[in-house]
C-alpha cells in the first residue's frame, strides 16, 4: 500500500451523479481525462483485467475466436452501410493529414464482415463467430454517469456468420448462453428483454438488462417470464366487436374541450351515459406527429391512442425508425387548414374524412386497441365539435397500425402471461440477429452446397466491459465504500498492519508473504504512520471482501479476519489464517 | 486448423516491401485496414498477447505498475508543453460534437505528469514508476514497412517520477536494466546507443537498436564497446596547431570552380603543394542552411565542414531543433548580395567577414575539427575566388561549433576507443531522462525533506510491441516462412494429420490431446481433404517452431518430430513424443 499508485480521496468528486462513479473515483480506481474519457489506475485495471479473463474464458467456451480491430477506421465501410450519415453526431470524425475520411468506430458491424469476406468463400468455413475487446468511442451528446455513459469505453464484440438462418440460430444461441454464463459468474443481476433492434437492423434481438434504479431503460415484465424493453412491447390485440346494432354516431357541440379531461367533463353533460360516467378511456386521442427521414423529407403522419393514454416518443422512434419524431410543430397546422387542433378525427362533416379515403393526404395510423366495433368519442375535425359513438370499422378505418401507445404496469402480456409490471434496468449486453443487412450492403456471399453464391447471415453480440465493470460496483457497494464479488476484486485479500508495534507489522508481513504464496492475491496496507482509523477507512473504501487486521493482538499471536460484506470481525490465531481464510472462500 | 479463422495466401500483398509484411499478411496474422492501420487475426494476437506478458512481467519486476490512458485526450495538456503544434502533421486532431479540440495520443508524458500531480504531493510518495500498453497514432507521412512504420501501433509507454537527479539516474538504470532483460528474452539481438533527445527534450537519452540492413536509423559503433546514434555522434576534438610561423593568406583567382572537386583541380596548378597534391579535405567547405523556427521565422546560418564531407541534414536536424532545416534557396541568396554562392568563406578582401565580426549579420557555426592553427583553402566571398592558407584562429573564428558534418566509417569514437564502423538499425526502444520539462510546464512539484516546493523530474521509456513483433518476425524467418522463437510463438506445436487414412488423424489428435494435457499450446491440422504438401506449406509459413507430422507412419505407431529452424525431420514413436518434444525444449 505503501508502494501501490493510488490515493483515496474524502470528498466526492463534483461532476459524480452515481454511486459506481462517485466510488471509483474516491477509491482511486479512474481519473477523469475529458468529459466520458478516464484513466484507469493500478486498481481499476486489475478488476477490468479480471472481467475480460471471464469473457474471454466463455468465448472461447462458445467457440467465439478472438481478433482485434483498431478504433481508427476509414469510412468507406460505413459508407457502404449508411451508418456515415446515420450515427449523425454520434460519432467522432477526422482526417488524416491527406484529407481522407476516418472515424473513431462506435461498432465494428461493417469491418468483421469485411474481414470474413477477405478470407472466406464457401459454406463449408461457417459458421464463424469472432470477437475483439476493445476499445470503442461515442461522442455522446451528454456523456455522464461516469463509466455508464462514457464517449470512451471498453467492449467485448462479436459477430457471427452464418449461410442458413437455421445456423444463424444455433450461433446466437450460443452467444447468448456465454451472456448467461459470463453475467452468473460475475454476479451481476440480469433480465433477458426483448429489444428492438433499432438502427442495427435486423430481425431477433434481446437485451441484457441488469435491474437497477438508476437505469436508463425502462422494461416490463409479468410474474411468469415475459419481458421486454418498453420499445419492443406488443399490444395483445383484442378480439373485434360486433358493429350490428350500434347506434348512429352523433356530433355534438364541445367547445373549449382542448384536453381529454374537458372533454370528458363536457362529455357527461351533453350526452351523459346511463350505465356509468364516461372516461378518458371512451375517447379517441389524434395526435399529429412530424417524422424527418433519412433524406431530409418531413412528413406528417396522425396517430390514434385511446384518451387515458400518452403517445411514448421513445416507441414512436422505434416504430418509424429510422426516421426522427416530434410532434408536429404550429407551422405543420398552419400548413394544414383541414387540422383541426384540438378537434382531429377521423370523421368529418366538413369531408375532412383520415384513413383510407383520406382528404388530407397524410397517414393515419392506430393503436392495436382499436379494433373494429370499439365506439369511441373523438374529434369532428372542425372546430369546437366531436363526434360521439364513432365505430371503428363502422365509421373509420387506418391506414395502419401502430405501437406508440405508453405501456403501463397492469398491461397485459403479448404471451398471455399475465399483466406486467414496469421497471428501470441497465443495459449491460445486447444480442442482434443482424441477418443479411451488412452482408448484403458489403456482398458478403459464400458458396453453398450446390455452388451457389448465397449471402450470409450475421449476428453481433455485444457486452460493455468498463459499464459492466461500472454495474457491479453499482450494485454492490454499500455506504462505507466499493465492495467486489470475490473473483474479480483488484485482490483476494487485504492486510492492515495498525499501532506502532514492530511486531504486528512484521507478523503481517510473514502472513502476506504466506497467503501469496498459497496463490493468493494479496494487498498488504504496511505504512508506518498512517492511523488504523484511515487504514480501515481505506480498506473499507477499496472494498477487497476479506480484511486481515495485525494489530494488538499480534504479541499474542492473534489476527482479526473481517469479512467486509457482513462485517463481522472474528479473532483468529495466526497460525490458523491461511487455513480460515481458505475455508472462508468455500 | 479446421477451425481457425486464418487462411493463407499464396501471393504477397502488393504493398509490402519487407519480409515481416509479406509474410505476416501471407500467413494470416494481420490484415490491412487502412495505410498503416491493421487488424489483428487469432494467430497474430496470440504472438502480439506473449510478447505483452514478457514485457509486463519485466515491469512488474522492474517495480513499475501499469495504468490504462485513453487514446482521445483533450488538447489542453498538450498545449501547456508545446507539443500541440510541434507535432505539426504528425498527430491525428479531431473536434467533439461541441468544437472542443481532441487528438490520438502519439505519446502519453502529459497526461502521465498530470496523474502524478493529481494523486501525490510528497517526496514520500517517490520514486514512481509507472506504464501502459496502449494503442497510439500518429499521422505518418509515408506509412510504409506494414507494422514497422504504422499510423497506429501498440507501444509500452512507462514514465518514472523522481524529487532528484540521482533518483532519477536509478530509475533510468533500472527500466534499463528491463529492456535489456525481455529483449534478452524475446531473442531480439540490440545495440544501446546514445541518442539525442530530440523533441522528448531532457538529458540522457539511449535507444535500443535491433541491427537490420532495413532499419531506418544509421549508427556507428566501435570495436570496443562504443555505439550512437550517427545523430548523436560527437566528433573528437583534435589539438589545436601553433599559428607562429604559418604564412599568409593568399588569394587566388579560381574561376569556374563551383564544386570541391573543381576547386582542388585548380588549387593544385595555381599553387601546388611540394610535400603531396591538395585534397579535399584541405578546403573549407562554407553551406548555407536556412532554419525555420516553432515561431515562424526564417533564419539563414553557415555552416562550415571540411570539404571531404558533406553536410548530414539529420545531424544537422538535431543540432537545430526544434527548428527545421533545408538548404537556402535562390531566394534567400538573393535577398543577401554579400553571399556569393559557390565563394562563400569567413575572409574576404571585401570586407564581407563572417563569424564574430560578421558584415552579413548571420551565424557562422563551424564542424569541431577546424581548430585554432589549421590552414584551409576556402571561399574569398568574391565571385571566382579563394583564399588558401587562411588559418582559424589568426584570420577567422566561428560564432560556435555545430556537429553537422556526416559521421564515415573510420572516425574516430569519441571516447577514444578507435575507429567507428556504420550499421544500419531498428529503433526497437527507446529510454530518455526528461528531466524538469514537462514537470515545469504542468507544475509538478512535490514538498521535499525540508518542506520545499521541488519541481520532480522524469523518464520516459517506450518499446513499440507491434514492432517488435514485426522486428522478431523479419530476424527469424527464414525462405519458407515465419519462424518464431519459443515463448512467443502462437502455438508451441503444430500436429500436422496426413493421408487418407484415419489411423493417422486419429492418432495425431490423440497425441494433439496428449500435449495439451502436458500444457503445451497446440495447432492440430486437422483439415481432411488437404494435400500434405499444402499442409507442409502451411506449416512453413505459420512458422510454428516444432512440427509433428503423422501420416504413412501412424500404422506403425511412429511419427515424425520436425524441428522448423534446421529442417530436420526424426522419426519417433508416437508412444515417445511428448517426451521427445519436452527433451527437444531443454
Amino acid at each position: 500500500m505503501s508502494q501501490l499508485f493510488v490515493r483515496t480521496l474524502r470528498e466526492d468528486p463534483a461532476d459524480a451523479e452515481v454511486t459506481s462513479h462517485r466510488l471509483l473515483v474516491r477509491a482511486g480506481y479512474i481519473r477523469r481525462q475529458a468529459p466520458g474519457v478516464f484513466a484507469w489506475l493500478p486498481l481499476g485495471l486489475r478488476v477490468r483485467a479480471k472481467i475480460e479473463r471471464v469473457i474471454r474464458e466463455e468465448m472461447a467456451a462458445a467457440g467465439a475466436q478472438e481478433v482485434l480491430f483498431p478504433a481508427l477506421l476509414p469510412r468507406e465501410p460505413y459508407e457502404a452501410t449508411g451508418r456515415w450519415e446515420e450515427y449523425g453526431d454520434g460519432i467522432f470524425r477526422l482526417k488524416d493529414r491527406k484529407g481522407a475520411d476516418y472515424l473513431l468506430a462506435p461498432t465494428h458491424e461493417e469491418v468483421f464482415t469485411l474481414l470474413v469476406k477477405d478470407l472466406y468463400s464457401s459454406y463449408k468455413d461457417l459458421p464463424l463467430t469472432i470477437f475483439q475487446i476493445q476499445d470503442k468511442y461515442r461522442d455522446e451528446a451528454r456523456p455522464r454517469a461516469g463509466l455508464l455513459r462514457g464517449r470512451e469505453f471498453s467492449m467485448k464484440d462479436a459477430y457471427s456468420f452464418d449461410y442458413t438462418d437455421a445456423g444463424l440460430d444455433v450461433s446466437y444461441q450460443a452467444q447468448r448462453d456465454a451472456y448467461e454464463r459470463i453475467f452468473t459468474r460475475l454476479g451481476l443481476d440480469y433480465v433477458i428483454v426483448q429489444a428492438d433492434a433499432g438502427a442495427m437492423g435486423g430481425s431477433r434481438s434481446e437485451e441484457f438488462l441488469h435491474p437497477t434504479p438508476i437505469g436508463e431503460d425502462t422494461f416490463v415484465r409479468s410474474a411468469s417470464g415475459y419481458a421486454a424493453n418498453v420499445e419492443a412491447y406488443t399490444t395483445p390485440v383484442p378480439e373485434a366487436l360486433p358493429i350490428e346494432g350500434l347506434a348512429e354516431a352523433v356530433i355534438h357541440d364541445t367547445p373549449n374541450t382542448p384536453t381529454i379531461a374537458t372533454l370528458v367533463d363536457v362529455a357527461n353533460v351533453v350526452e351523459p351515459r346511463t350505465d356509468r360516467a364516461w372516461e378518458a378511456a371512451d375517447t379517441l386521442k389524434n395526435v399529429v406527429l412530424a417524422l424527418t427521414h433519412l433524406d431530409g423529407s418531413r412528413e406528417l403522419v396522425i396517430v390514434a391512442v385511446p384518451g387515458d393514454r400518452e403517445v411514448d416518443l421513445k416507441r414512436a422512434e422505434v416504430a418509424f425508425a429510422p426516421a426522427e419524431v416530434e410532434p408536429a410543430t404550429e407551422a405543420d397546422f398552419e400548413k394544414n387548414p383541414l387540422l383541426v387542433k384540438g378537434y382531429i378525427g377521423p370523421w368529418s362533416p366538413t369531408g375532412a374524412v383520415l384513413g383510407e379515403e383520406s382528404a388530407t393526404g397524410i397517414r393515419y395510423l392506430g393503436d392495436p386497441r382499436v379494433v373494429d366495433g370499439t365506439s369511441w368519442i373523438t374529434g369532428a375535425n372542425a372546430d369546437g365539435k366531436h363526434v360521439f359513438g364513432l365505430v371503428a370499422g363502422r365509421d373509420f378505418g387506418f391506414d395502419g397500425t401502430v405501437e406508440i401507445a405508453e405501456v403501463r404496469a397492469g398491461d397485459p402480456a403479448p404471451d398471455g402471461s399475465g399483466p406486467v409490471e414496469l421497471a428501470r434496468g441497465m443495459e449491460i449486453g445486447h444480442v442482434f440477429q443482424l441477418g443479411r443487412k451488412y452482408a448484403d450492403a458489403l456482398d458478403l456471399k459464400v458458396l453453398d452446397e450446390n455452388g451457389k453464391l448465397v449471402t450470409v447471415t450475421m449476428g453481433s453480440y455485444g457486452i460493455g466491459v468498463t459499464r459492466i465493470l461500472a454495474a457491479i460496483a453499482e450494485a454492490t457497494a454499500d455506504d462505507r465504500g466499493l465492495l467486489w464479488p470475490r473473483g474479480i476484486a483488484p485482490f483476494d485479500v487485504h492486510v492492515v498492519a495498525t499501532g506502532k508495534d514492530e511486531v504486528a507489522f512484521s507478523l503481517a508481513a510473514s502472513l502476506a508473504a504466506e497467503l501469496e504464496a498459497q496463490r493468493f492475491e494479496v494487498l498488504y496496507d504496511d505504512r508506518p504512520k498512517v492511523s488504523p482509523g484511515v487504514k480501515f477507512g481505506d480498506a473499507e473504501l477499496l472494498g477487497v471482501p476479506t480484511i486481515v487486521i495485525v494489530g494488538r493482538g499480534a504479541a499474542d499471536g492473534l489476527v482479526e479476519l473481517w469479512d467486509r460484506r457482513t462485517n463481522e470481525r472474528t479473532e483468529v490465531p495466526a497460525a490458523d489464517l491461511v487455513e480460515r481464510f481458505t475455508a472462508s472462500l468455500a
